[in-house]
């Protein structure tokens, strides 16, 4: 845990806060904290500091927080992704959220198993804590928003109003266009969408490209979507970092 | 399985191959092969090509390969690191194999927890299912060398003559070069460190760079091991397609 993050439901009437569940597991029994010591911490969707322990009773820390005059940025880069058996999504959700993401469209594709759309991984408070387990990891307060939307159309029907302004890219592997030569503004915000194992089929690039994304190849190699993920991320970071 | 990998030890002296275990369940169960079928196939260190079944008898299959003349290039990437929790390295090598690496190096840092070193997966028989799951995956027939040698001076010490050709790089968070500023020759060799959860420590980056390592970042965010990992490779990849 590189940051501890706090909640709305952890601030108390007078502005502290107090946690009495894992996080202050985590803070009594690996770091040792005691009163008076200063942990890294931010709120939710906000701004990061520094919180003080102000006292501990048995579980229960209290602490009190100084806050940064600004919340960090949003994370400008945003995921459509065929959904992923859920053995994959339960690694990819903490290390996409660690790379630093919005807004993760899970949607079905041709090759996407029906029977995923069971997983118990879908429901809000089962994904969550891979969520917040990889915003503690980067020291991130934005909690990514997860959505779930069975059609393909349905999905790129709402994407103009949304996504207006952000670049769009289909990782493809027969598009010629290598991501290594696509030109990222640095502030530009980037919608990327990834498919299933298999691949999108052609009709779904199609529909992918007259919705405005270009469909871009990272090279040969078959990566599992978890792994496709991170690799893409960090190249699009570099890319932008180049510009 | 995007590629079967077959094993010296699975040649008969007939030239054939003969499989009877989880490969051949798969072949069978899951792709439901029946006599004259082709799959897509490779020799381990050597060419891939196709295989046709020839017969099954239970659950062995026998294999005729027809293979293509040169075997794919060694991956030209190799890997340091600071030994990571049994967690981790079991994530991080089916990963970094299908990204394609030629030999990981796994060592003792000042912050690497001395206990991980007992871990059953630093035995062959425990870690090569994981490198052959990431070359089947990727279609690579490379088995990546892991070697364990816990005295980081002593890694360092026999790497000149192994990897006098290597550009070297050690991720520091804490260094001033950027990753996106770093040109790579396309065809040049990289070896990479990466240290710990919490970082090499300055003695030993010193080390490093006195070894020949150029200590770059690759941003603020505090990454998993494994997602760490992933990132470098993909952002290394992308920037020799640049050069």
């Amino acid at each position: 845990m590189n940051l501890l993050l706090l909640r709305p439901e952890d601030r108390q009437e007078d502005g502290s806060y107090a946690i009495c569940d894992t996080r202050a597991q985590h803070m009594l029994e690996v770091l040792g904290v005691t009163p008076g010591d200063h942990v890294r911490a931010g709120v939710l969707d906000g701004p990061r500091g520094t919180a003080t322990v102000l006292g501990i009773e048995e579980a229960r820390i209290t602490l009190s927080m100084s806050l940064e005059p600004q919340a960090p940025a949003r994370p400008n880069i945003d995921l459509l992704l065929a959904l992923p058996r859920p053995r994959s999504l339960k690694k990819l959700l903490p290390e996409v959220t660690a790379l630093g993401v919005g807004r993760i469209m899970l949607t079905e594709t041709y090759r996407v198993e029906k029977a995923f759309f069971g997983a118990t991984l879908l429901r809000p408070e089962n994904h969550r804590p891979l969520l917040y387990e990889g915003m503690m990891q980067a020291k991130l307060t934005h909690l990514p928003e997860v959505t779930v939307q069975r059609k393909l159309w349905q999905v790129l029907k709402q994407l103009p109003e949304r996504f207006d302004d952000h670049i769009k890219l289909v990782a493809h592997p027969e598009a010629t266009a290598p991501l290594a030569q696509v030109r990222l503004p640095r502030k530009k915000p980037v919608l990327l969408a990834v498919g299933p194992e298999g691949g999108f089929i052609d009709k779904e690039v199609q529909q992918l490209c007259d919705a405005g994304f270009s469909a871009i190849t990272m090279g040969d190699n078959i990566l599992r979507v978890e792994t496709a993920c991170v690799s893409l991320m960090a190249q699009i970071d570099l890319l932008r970092q180049q510009s």
